[in-house]
């Protein structure tokens, strides 16, 4: 399935995608939320689903907003310098364990949502990444095969990031990563039965239509399933955390000389198998 | 006022503390947690506590559980190296900026639950901290004086650290402060307005009945209102967030050799005006 989230900033419905139609489901759960994905919402609503989409009760997107395709998750954890060419590109040598660090939840928006720029920003930057949506609550997982049954799906997300915050204002990431709009994330969760092989796809960013990132997940120092396992040891993996899973070469930060998004660029994303997204960059509030 | 949170784990029912009593408020809010806070909750429950209270409404505590007093926020934020005297101890030279890491907010216990040692744990740690609570949704506040109107009030917590995983597993500090029962927070958050003078606290915690930190919130080098100006500048705080403002000198890691927690061990914690608490340490799931 793939789970979509329909409608103004706060009052999103869930649906389930059917082509270029969706079947709304927002009689049968409240949202894509923890409750929803610790509950077995998946399983749940499969069946439902498909009784609509036969019966032809799928109704058009149309211009309606899409939202990030869960809700505000109980935590945002990302991983850091996961591609061996992108911690090259940043002078980092690539890490032997997992670097994690977090985004504030609240920085959750749609695909198609503006990015802002915070307040005294100049070094605001892309990242797209493959995120995982954590299935059910997971702690110390025996291995790292076990993880397939931790993971809902996958979702295509920007990590946006200030270089001078994360870098330079005081030694942890998080704080160049939790801006508000810093999380856009969707069309859709693709729920991990419809992804051939996670550790096989493609991946893009263009600004202003240029291609600035090209990668595949296959050049991921560690893939999902190590990911999940490894962050199950260190804490708790609530239903419906989001992980950023670490982004390609060719972020502006990159780039000789460095490159950021100023007010009015256009950032267009896209995974195989996870649709793309667009968003346009706004200055400060 | 002050407000506790009492019974079960996951079943604790809101209410005010009316010295050896409470008054139950589970009639007027559904908890203590960001739709509370955000929707001006504390001011709504003033009158009626205060009725009760006056008509002898009120129940005794017995040997009821008390869990953490406000519900698991949308984020837990840390400040890391905040006394210079503890920066000092750590070998670290006192930061220019607050320095910000988090905590996964399930985390989050009551104050005299049992802290859980991780599994392939040798180095796990103590710091008594003085939490801020969030009063409101909070974003580039315009001056530090502004912060006061912020604040919802303050509670007595643990910020439990497994320094192994905190500092030699990988660059960055979340990954040894998240695991699960890492946040004991209580016993009560006391409101802004009954702390005659939040930057004058003393604060102490010992293990097995011996003295190990020592502090008072004014050898901060960045005090509550500063940092809560400081971080709206970065990220929007949402009501009932929960800010750990750092600790003072006194933690294991500090000691020559350094000293780390083991099962059966107890912690005993307190600051002036905000309760004390006691955690017993178990081992590993």
């Amino acid at each position: 399935m793939q789970l979509l989230r329909i409608g103004a900033v706060g009052a999103e419905k869930p649906a389930v995608r059917a082509g270029d139609s969706y079947v709304d489901v927002s009689d049968l759960v409240g949202d894509f939320d923890e409750a929803f994905f610790g509950a077995g919402g998946l399983e749940r609503i499969a069946g439902p689903v498909a009784e609509r989409i036969a019966a032809g009760q799928t109704h058009a997107l149309g211009d309606q907003r899409i939202g990030a395709p869960i809700a505000r998750p109980h935590q945002i954890l990302c991983i850091g310098l996961n591609y061996s060419d992108h911690a090259a590109e940043t002078g980092a040598t690539p890490p032997d364990e997992p670097i994690l660090f977090t985004k504030s939840p609240n920085t959750l928006v749609g695909p198609y949502d503006d990015v802002r720029i915070p307040r005294g920003s100049t070094k605001t930057d892309w990242e797209v990444e493959l995120g995982i949506v954590i299935g059910r609550r997971t702690s110390y997982l025996d291995n790292v095969e076990a993880a397939r049954d931790a993971i809902a799906g996958y979702v295509l997300v920007n990590d946006v990031s200030e270089r001078e915050f994360q870098i330079e204002r005081g030694g942890q990431w998080s704080k160049g990563k939790s801006a508000e709009t810093f999380n856009p994330a969707g069309p859709w969760l693709v729920t991990a039965d419809e992804i051939p092989d996670v550790n096989n796809l493609d991946m893009w960013l263009d600004i202003n239509g240029e291609r600035r990132q090209t990668g595949n997940t296959r050049t991921m120092i560690f893939d999902p399933y190590f990911l999940v396992h490894y962050l199950s040891q260190f804490l708790v993996l609530e239903p419906g955390d989001l992980i950023n899973t670490g982004t390609p070469p060719g972020v502006g930060l990159g780039m000789k000389p460095p490159v950021y998004l100023k007010p009015g660029d256009v950032m267009t994303l896209g995974i195989e198998h996870l649709g793309t997204a667009r968003q346009t960059v706004v200055g400060p509030r």
